[in-house]
């Protein structure tokens, strides 16, 4: 057997492939699930083949589902008025979680990046845009993408591509977070938390 | 289908797991997975499932190998009378990629810590012990075990364990690296550099 048809560095190369996984990594985890009892390199293996036999994006949301429609968007107690506009499932989950929001999501897969080459194309942008052709009951498109350079690049650009719609566009407001320590927080945070000020 | 019967849920139970991998971050490692064309996901769980199935440890040295013994135990290149002593099978890839040692190898799996509750009987010990009863054409024993609290104590406590067989028991040399700034190293480096000069 050559080092190249060893199972393990098959494994370990599959594994480098992952985002934030180097070489080195790759080999700690696999000489870690090798140290398990083999059961546990079972069902890792079964759970990756079942989710990507089974898990697919919602046609209508791009949120992960296993049917056609996501969960939400086969809810029929959402509001139908409303879709917050996320550039990750993860935080979708983060704002479900908050029990905050109860309209509907749409998921970007990301933020435009023009250093990585992350364009409006890469980014579910063209389903948004089609959404709001058909989904006339729509009122709010509310701009959650994260408060940085990327994500407000994308909610400037998603502001002029959807302003033809003429729905209201919001964003989402930006400021010190609860329980933090003015000391501690970041001179732009502040800046955004001072014009951002609210009548008391 | 509820949430725990979800596949992908179960996918990021199974990679959080994985050692310096939370909720968060096997999310992140599911989500892209998803996102690459189906048949990652699909190679990712056969490498899984091979290396689980063929992938065993040394009966001689804990090395890694598809056989019984591994391919250096197996080589009648090597050199029988010295067995250097490594943490980990990365430790010993890495000694192996530098060409200078061409003796046996034995991988203890880890090294002493009583913090985490990492006694001798956790160590691949009693192995290396059994080892040196039946190969008695070892000569020298090289503790290569890393410099650091828990490979020293590792290397402590086995140089203890394997006196009575009265071999040449050997640690490797620390001081500064090759290419190394005397300005840049810590001092606890330079003071064991100092201790360990050599006459010129």
């Amino acid at each position: 057997m050559t080092l190249a048809e060893n199972p393990i560095n098959i494994l370990i190369h599959e594994l480098s492939k992952l985002p934030g996984v180097g070489e080195k990594t790759a080999m700690r985890l696999a000489l870690h699930i090798l140290r398990q009892p083999r059961d546990y390199g079972q069902r890792l293996a079964r759970a990756l083949e079942e989710t990507v036999a089974k898990v697919r994006f919602c046609a209508n949301c791009q949120n992960i589902t296993t049917e056609k429609i996501c969960d939400i968007c086969a809810s029929p107690k959402r509001d139908r008025t409303t879709i917050c506009v996320v550039e990750d499932v993860a935080d979708l989950k983060a704002i479900e979680k908050s029990q905050c929001y109860r309209g509907y999501y749409h998921c970007l897969h990301g933020s435009l990046s023009p250093v990585d080459g992350i364009g409006p194309e890469e980014l579910k942008i063209g389903e948004l845009v089609q959404r709001l052709t058909t989904q006339i009951e729509t009122r709010e498109i509310i701009l959650a993408t994260n408060p940085n350079v990327n994500g407000d690049a994308t909610a400037l650009y998603l502001s002029k591509t959807l302003k033809p719609f003429d729905k209201k566009i919001t964003r989402l407001a930006t400021g010190i977070p609860i329980g933090g320590h003015l000391e501690f927080i970041d001179q732009n945070t502040i800046a955004r938390a001072m014009e951002g000020r609210r009548v008391y």
